[in-house]
């Protein structure tokens, strides 16, 4: 069975390299699952047809068969149940997996992503620094210790953390953490996620050259 | 096999009604589970012993056997699959669990609670306010159209997401999505819901008493 993932067809340069079909492209990369890419118009998603597959309008989306769900960490999870790559099988190993790809969402990105949406509009001091700081100093001391975050070997939580961290301005940040540096240094590392991402350029890309042709002829 | 849920001994009143074990508590009630509780010091809970159980310095963290996790949206997927009274079984009623728990953690906790934290120092204008209204809006239009999150009946998803909107602040900004409110409201009425909370209460009321006791005999 084939799985489709849903992204948009199109989207500005700034995302690019960032859209959030990427942390399914890359799992699906790592366990060697083939896959489809899905596209919703930029311009249609929020429109009903993508509403009723995506309640906030956002990408991705997921298709396995009979079966779809929305959410990336929600795909990770479901991914993850079909490839041991990507999370072990043992009660311990997979519960690590799912606290950490937790931890990524709910700890890490929850602060992550406002703080980032905050520094948008460059205010003279950001609300959330303090708090990001004391998130990536915890984080900091737990890679400081291993290699990987769950069950002693790569997962689908280093996979989503390093997805989490690499966002530029957080990379940026992280020259007061080595440890966090060189965590997400080698998961980007890794030949699925070059792949992966240079995947996602390439779709973004030739919908670039689509567009301009349209606009030729048009 | 008894679980056990971990929390703090003591919180000052702010918190409590809302420390996250509540949500552990409340999955617990509804399918019947049995559980203890065990206490870490609050005053203990940035030291090396806990900091080992759950490396953000937070609760809850959850014991089942051999098998011990932190961040409550992982320990509420594992308890999820012990019961069906918590998630179906069928894979499409699985998946939109799991989604609308994600989407709970990652959709609107993660613009809800930064929200929340920066409200508490009263700035003239909230740079999180239009974020949060754009997902209520969207989440008000899909439970204007059923009464649960995912495959048609009471899941985690439908108790996690209550717990994230009960938030007095948050039910103050409900004011606008009436379907929100009563989402909110009927999960909110659930008798395992009202046992989980009262036991939380109560839970932190009797520490009160013991430091009192220890504070007259000291």
């Amino acid at each position: 069975m084939t799985l489709t993932i849903w992204t948009y067809d199109w989207v500005p340069p700034p995302p690019r390299g960032h859209v959030r079909d990427l942390r399914l492209r890359w799992a699906c990369e790592e366990a060697g699952l083939p896959y489809r890419i899905a596209a919703v118009r930029f311009e249609d998603r929020t429109g009903p047809d993508h509403i009723a597959r995506q309640p906030f309008a956002q990408v991705p989306v997921l298709q396995d068969g009979e079966v779809r769900l929305f959410e990336s960490g929600a795909c990770l999870l479901h991914l993850a149940e079909k490839s041991e790559s990507l999370m072990p099988r043992d009660p311990q190993g997979r519960a690590e997996t799912q606290e950490w790809l937790i931890a990524g969402l709910n700890s890490v990105e929850m602060v992550s992503v406002p703080w980032w949406f905050i520094g948008l509009s460059n205010p003279p001091e950001n609300p959330l620094e303090g708090w990001l700081s004391a998130r990536l100093s915890r984080l900091e001391a737990v890679v400081a210790q291993r290699d990987h975050l769950a069950a002693g070997r790569f997962t689908v939580a280093d996979l989503l953390m390093a997805d989490i961290l690499r966002v530029p301005k957080l990379r940026a940040a992280l020259i007061d953490y080595p440890a966090l540096q060189a965590f997400t240094a080698r998961q980007l590392d890794r030949p699925a996620f070059r792949k992966a991402h240079q995947d996602q350029l390439d779709h973004f890309a030739s919908a670039d050259a689509a567009r301009d042709a349209a606009r030729a002829k048009g």
